[in-house]
C-alpha cells in the first residue's frame, strides 16, 4: 500500500487494530468528527471508549474550540452519555491559561480576551485577570476629531479564540495592547479556518478572529491548540509519557494529524469527519497518517471480523 | 550620499525640487500625511499645487481608504479649500469598482461588501450589483442547532475593505460566498496594518477585515489598492502616461513608495506623516525613495533658497 513518496509514505488502511492498541499506552481524541457531530454522538464510541479503558489505556480529550471551559466540555460528554472525567479534557481555552501558567505570566499583569467564555472561565480557574471578552461585544467606537480609545496599560497578554461577538472594538483594543504594551505577548487558541458551530455547515472559525489582529499588528501569533504541541508537550509532562507511546486520532489533518506528527506520535485518522477518502488519497495532500479508518468503532467491528 | 547597499540606494535628501519637477509629466499624491493629516491640511500645500498646476504638471490623488467614494472625496477637498476635480481622485473603494469593469465582471453577478458607504457608492456608480455594507452592520447569526446561513449563489466577488461595523455574519457571509460559489473573487481594496481614522492614534486598517477572511478562507486577496500596481497601470493607461515620467509622493514606505517603485515610477518620501527619518535610515529598511524631503511644500521653500 505504500507509495514510497518523497513527502510521506501513503497511509494504511487500519486492518489490526489490537496491534495499534498494543503498542501505545495513550489515546488522544479530537472531540468533533470523532466522538461527536455537533451534538450528535458517532456510531459505537461509547462501546470503544469503555473497551480501551478495560485494556488500561490512558484516554485524552483534546479540542481546539476555546468556548466552553473544561469543566462545561465536561457536561457535554456527561449529556451525551460518556463518562469522561473534567481532567481527562484538554480543549484550546485550558490550553491558553496552562500556557500563561507554564510561563510563569505576572498575576498583577492582565490579559485581554478576544473570545468566548470557555477562555475567560479557564483563566479565572487558574487566577489570572482578565478583561474583554462577551462583555465587549456590544461596543462601539465613537470616530469624533481626536477621539482616542484608552487601553489598560497593565495588559501584558491578548488571547484570542472563537468569537461569534467578534466585532471592531474589540480587534482596535486588542491591536492597542499588542502594539503599544512593551512584550505584550500574542496567544491564539487555533487558527482553524473553519469550526462546526452547527451540523448544517461550516462556519468561519478561530482563524477569522487570529487573522485579523494579524492584518492589524503585523505580529505572528503564539497558537497554544493544535497543531502546536503545546498540548502534547503538556500531556506528556503531566502524566509522564513517552510521545512514541501516544496515538493521535483525529479527523483533520491539518490539525489533528500534524499535531500528532508534530508530536512524535502515531498517528490515526477516521473518516467520520471533515476529510473524506478521496482528501486523503488527493496527490496534493502531503500529510499522511499512520493508518485511516471509518470510525473509532472500527477498533471494535475489525477485531470482530479477524476473529 | 548612496550607501552602495544591495537592495536599494540610500535614498537622497531633495536638494533641487524643479530638476525633480522638470523630469516629470505627472505627481501622484498620497492623501493622508501629505495633503492632510485627519482633518487638517498640512502647511503650504494649496500654493504648492497651485505652482506645479502652473508648470502644466498632471496631479493625480490617490488614497487607500475606501470609505469614502471620489465623489465624497472631493467634497473633503472643497472643505479643505483645495480644488481638486473628482477625476483626479483615486480611492480603493473606486479602485475596486474599476479593476471589476477591467475584467467585464458579468453585470448579472452580484458583488458582496465588507466595507463602509464609498464601496458601494462606487460599486453603483459603475453599474454593479451589491449586497452587504453597512446593512449587515447589525446582524447577528442565531445557533441553534441544524441552523443554516443561506449566502446568495449569485456573489461573484467579495470586496473587502476597511470596516468599522466589521462582524462575525459579515465574516460568515463573505467566508461562504468565497468557499462554496464556483469561481468567486475575493478583493481587497487595502492590506494596510493601521489607518488614521482620528488624529489622535493608529487604528487597525482594512489589514484586519482582509486578514479575518483570509484567516477563514485560506484564500490570498487580489489587492487593488497601494501598493499593486493596479491603479498605477490604469492610471497610464487613462491618461496615456509613461510611468518613468511619474513621480510617486507619499509618506509610507511599504505602501507609497513600494507602489511607486512596483509602477516603475521616482519616488518622493514627504516626513510629514508616518515615516520618521530614522525609520527611513534604520537598517532594517529594504524599501528606498529616490528622494526625501519634509513636505510637500518643500517644492517651493528649496527653490526659494536657490534663487
Amino acid at each position: 500500500m505504500r507509495s514510497g513518496g518523497i513527502i510521506a509514505s501513503a497511509a494504511q488502511p487500519l486492518q489490526d487494530p489490537d496491534q495499534l492498541i498494543d503498542s501505545v499506552e495513550t489515546f488522544i481524541f479530537d472531540c468533533d468528527g470523532v466522538i461527536w457531530k455537533g451534538d450528535k454522538l458517532i456510531d459505537g464510541v461509547p462501546e470503544t471508549l469503555d473497551m480501551l479503558r478495560s485494556k488500561g489505556k490512558r484516554l485524552v480529550f483534546v479540542t481546539n474550540n476555546s468556548t466552553k471551559s473544561r469543566k462545561q466540555y465536561g457536561k457535554k460528554f456527561e449529556t451525551l452519555g460518556l463518562n469522561v472525567n473534567e481532567e481527562e479534557i484538554f480543549a484550546s481555552s485550558f490550553a491558553a491559561a496552562a500556557y500563561l501558567k507554564s510561563i510563569n505570566f505576572p498575576r498583577d499583569k492582565k490579559v485581554y480576551v478576544i473570545g468566548e467564555d470557555g477562555i475567560l472561565k479557564e483563566l479565572e480557574l487558574a487566577g489570572f485577570q482578565y478583561l474583554g471578552g462577551p462583555e465587549d461585544g456590544g461596543k462601539k467606537i465613537e470616530l469624533k476629531p481626536g477621539f482616542l480609545m484608552e487601553h489598560d496599560k497593565d495588559v501584558g497578554a491578548v488571547v484570542v479564540g472563537f468569537d461569534r461577538y467578534f466585532n471592531y472594538y474589540k480587534v482596535q483594543y486588542g491591536t492597542l495592547c499588542i502594539r503599544e504594551n512593551p512584550g505584550c505577548l500574542f496567544i491564539a487558541t487555533n487558527r482553524d479556518a473553519v469550526t462546526h458551530l452547527t451540523d448544517a455547515q461550516e462556519w468561519a472559525g478561530g482563524g477569522s478572529m487570529v487573522g485579523a489582529l494579524l492584518g492589524s499588528t503585523q505580529r505572528e501569533p503564539l497558537v497554544v491548540g493544535k497543531p502546536s504541541t503545546f498540548m502534547m508537550d503538556y500531556l506528556a509532562d503531566k502524566f509522564g509519557i513517552t510521545k512514541s507511546q501516544i496515538c493521535m486520532v483525529g479527523d483533520r489533518l491539518d490539525t489533528d494529524i500534524l499535531f500528532g506528527q508534530n508530536g512524535g506520535c502515531k498517528t490515526l485518522l477516521v473518516l467520520s469527519g471533515v476529510t473524506s477518502l478521496p482528501m486523503l488519497q488527493n496527490p496534493n495532500n502531503s500529510i499522511q497518517p499512520d493508518f485511516y479508518t471509518n470510525k473509532i468503532s472500527d477498533f471494535l467491528s475489525l477485531k470482530a471480523a479477524t476473529v
